[in-house]
């Protein structure tokens, strides 16, 4: 298990292929994002996307599932307090194949917490044709693994 | 429909009721996000939590449904183009009911696309019991009604 004290500023990984399918999308899209142009193929073309596309929300989802199955697997994560800087780069299509990319940028211990650890990363969702499709700043939060005693 | 010129800067709308269920987490957190104390009731009693609680990224869908169903509802969206300062507040349970309140912050024509308009609204989730559980700001585009001949 990696604690706080484990993990370097600059640390980065690569993980993962996510298939993206139009049953998938479209199931998502239908629970949580029903926009036309993420439920339905022909009202999509109509659309600005011209096409079917993911929910961006369902991008950060497949990304998020990646993170976990990759770097955060062995993490003594406390959950995120949450994230900066969101940006969809570019629309997810049926057929990509998504994979991770993650750098530590800073670490710091809680001022009112010292039994926790922030972890800053920057995080990109990523095409096999290497199109950056989504970023984020993502606020971590990992349990130290020497606390001082209180 | 609503077009850019005819969303005001200032304009609030609250929405819905999205009831959170104990199964929809553990689906939810099962594809996208499996760490113990969003898929494992056991796990999550000895976890940060003491208690299962949904994915952030699932609340975040979960409002996203609501603002689908309600402020987006007759808007000529174009999609968005990201999220800043997304914070998870406060855990997410089975039972819990939502809402959204919605606020325009700010708006813009973009300079590269004069059919394009920019609204950021600021977007907060709620519980039954008022408590903020989700926020952050939604870069949103949406088509002017009326652009310039070219």
């Amino acid at each position: 298990m990696r604690y706080y004290e484990d993990i370097d500023v600059g640390e980065t990984h690569e993980f993962g292929e996510y298939h993206v399918t139009k049953a998938e999308i479209i199931e998502f899209a239908e629970q949580y994002d029903p926009q036309p142009f993420h439920t339905d193929e022909a009202a999509a073309e109509d659309s600005a996307f011209g096409e079917l596309v993911a929910s961006g929300w369902h991008t950060a989802a497949m990304c998020m599932r990646l993170l976990v199955d990759g770097p955060l697997y062995n993490r003594a994560s406390m959950g995120a307090r949450g994230v900066d800087e969101l940006r969809w780069k570019r629309p997810v299509r049926p057929g990509d194949t998504l994979s991770i990319r993650s750098e530590v940028i800073d670490k710091r211990v809680s001022e009112s917490d010292p039994e926790r650890g922030y972890v800053d990363s920057l995080l990109e969702g990523i095409t096999q044709d290497g199109d950056v499709v989504i970023s984020w700043i993502g606020l971590g939060m990992i349990a130290r693994r020497n606390p001082p005693e209180e």
